[in-house]
């Protein structure tokens, strides 16, 4: 199996002015001298938690193995360069689709996103085994001068950012979501942020985090929270954009004076919405539009 | 269970200097500017593919799924710098083992042999899934100035060395071989290597890949190949040096005169031998010790 899908991929992997390199060798050769500090992440999605395999296409899958670790780039506002894809199949396919053509599928999905973020597929392993589809998709990237955007530089009276819309994922923007590295790295460039990440297992939890690793609570105004027409559709939407998790949206911390610049600029292709502020008491509160506050549990999907 | 298993490696987790952020964000950053280019592999290994956890301690297999890479890293004479760890748990671990004890011993072997290698363990994803045990790391390495050692710059006329002995690896050494970084960058440092790769599927397997990127075609001295004890202890034992795969030995081609500098050295804790050459015709050859050529298939282990 591996010998044909190698053959697939040297005619189909284009050239990368990163990759050194690639297919051929034990490893893959990045050409980085010269490059500032360098972040790495890695996130594995398998058949039957992440997507199934019965109801979505592969190629779609393999966008979201690329698309969640692009996430976390933008997370980091670290700008694309490479990632390589661990590949597990199940030895008999699904349906009527053989290993191998699932692999083809699975690459098919990942390449065109790769183009859209030029990120160069460096290398991979592709095996079959006796279990559900994993792939784990390790991708790098490179900082900018401003360096990294982390968890833990928020501060008591900061505002709470978030991009676009939140909640129910699971109807379909989980697998499609475009990662918001463009949006990540403009608002770094551009805006003094504090702290960022970007929302994986849902608003609350993710914020609880946050929170954390700036020694800060966090009061999320429930009346701000923008919420998505699918968890509209749903019942008990703002529970949904609390918690569903999946979004793949910026949560970015930043001093009002900041905030202000950025709601008022409206700088992104999507809307970007203040929900709530950092505080010095630690601890997570919802704030209703009547100003009265409640603790909110930090509650979300956990993998 | 990930948020358990966070906190055991937060305080596992030694501290290194490449590493500048790990835990707590959504990536890693590497301090790695002003360094030589960089080396990328990834390798996936799981249970009931390249090892039973029901016979294996699941340190050992985490030892392996970490030495495989590394073994990637030496293929390519790389310096090992850094390596991230996507693990997919069965969810209801294995035996009295829950998944949460299976992650730590995983970890509880990989990091003495990242210790070993001075290697940072940048991050990680732990999942469960209803599936076998999948481990994918991906290792960074450093080139020195000498460059990569390449599969594609054998020659006709090199002589072909491998370090180590061959076959029977499934015996025991496929778990607890240790990687051939020390020798590799002793040997490239200080002669002039045209190729290299690291045998994992089997040397005629891999010997033709060499070859088959050089250019070239090899003849295997079959009475000159290091054949290992266990490989001794099992049937037809020159077969299994050829075929078994896993021994994460080197393989080289070099120049006569820089064969003969190596062979005369010895300048490895380990042996090296010449098991024969490159040459200008295609193809795979084994030779008798009477000087009989007959053709070998590239037949190995093929994953």
């Amino acid at each position: 199996m591996e010998a044909d899908f190698i053959h697939w991929l040297r005619e189909h992997l284009p050239p990368h002015p990163t990759l050194r390199s690639g297919l051929g060798d034990d490893a893959a050769v990045l050409a980085l001298a010269g490059r500032s500090d360098v972040v790495v992440t890695t996130d594995l999605v398998s058949d039957g938690v992440d997507f199934r395999l019965q109801e979505v296409d592969p190629s779609r899958a393999g966008r979201k193995a690329l698309a969640v670790n692009l996430s976390d780039l933008a997370a980091m506002a670290a700008k694309p360069l490479a990632a390589v894809i661990a590949i597990a199949l199940p030895r008999s396919g699904c349906g009527t689709a053989t290993a191998l053509d699932l692999a083809i599928a699975l690459y098919e999905g990942m390449l065109p996103l790769a183009a859209e973020f030029e990120l160069a597929i460096a290398g991979g392993d592709t095996n079959v085994h006796d279990g559900p589809l994993v792939i784990a998709v390790t991708a790098l990237g490179e900082l900018t001068t401003r360096g990294p955007l982390t968890r833990n530089g928020g501060r008591p009276g900061d505002k709470l950012l978030v991009t676009g819309h939140l909640g129910g994922s699971i109807l379909g923007y989980h697998l499609d979501f475009t990662p918001r590295v463009r949006e990540a790295l403009l608002l770094h460039e551009r805006y003094e942020l504090h702290a960022g990440m970007d929302i994986s297992d849902g608003l609350a939890l993710d914020l609880s985090r946050l929170a954390a690793e700036s020694g800060c609570g966090a009061v999320v105004h429930v009346g701000e929270v923008p919420i998505s027409d699918a968890a509209r559709s749903l019942d008990d939407p703002l529970q949904h954009a609390l918690g569903d998790g999946e979004d793949f949206e910026l949560l970015l911390a930043a001093s009002p004076d900041a905030a202000a610049a950025i709601l008022g600029d409206q700088p992104l292709d999507c809307p970007i919405t203040c929900v709530g502020e950092l505080v010095s008491e630690l601890g997570l509160w919802q704030q209703s539009p009547g100003g009265e506050r409640s603790p909110l549990e930090p509650k979300g999907w956990l993998h």
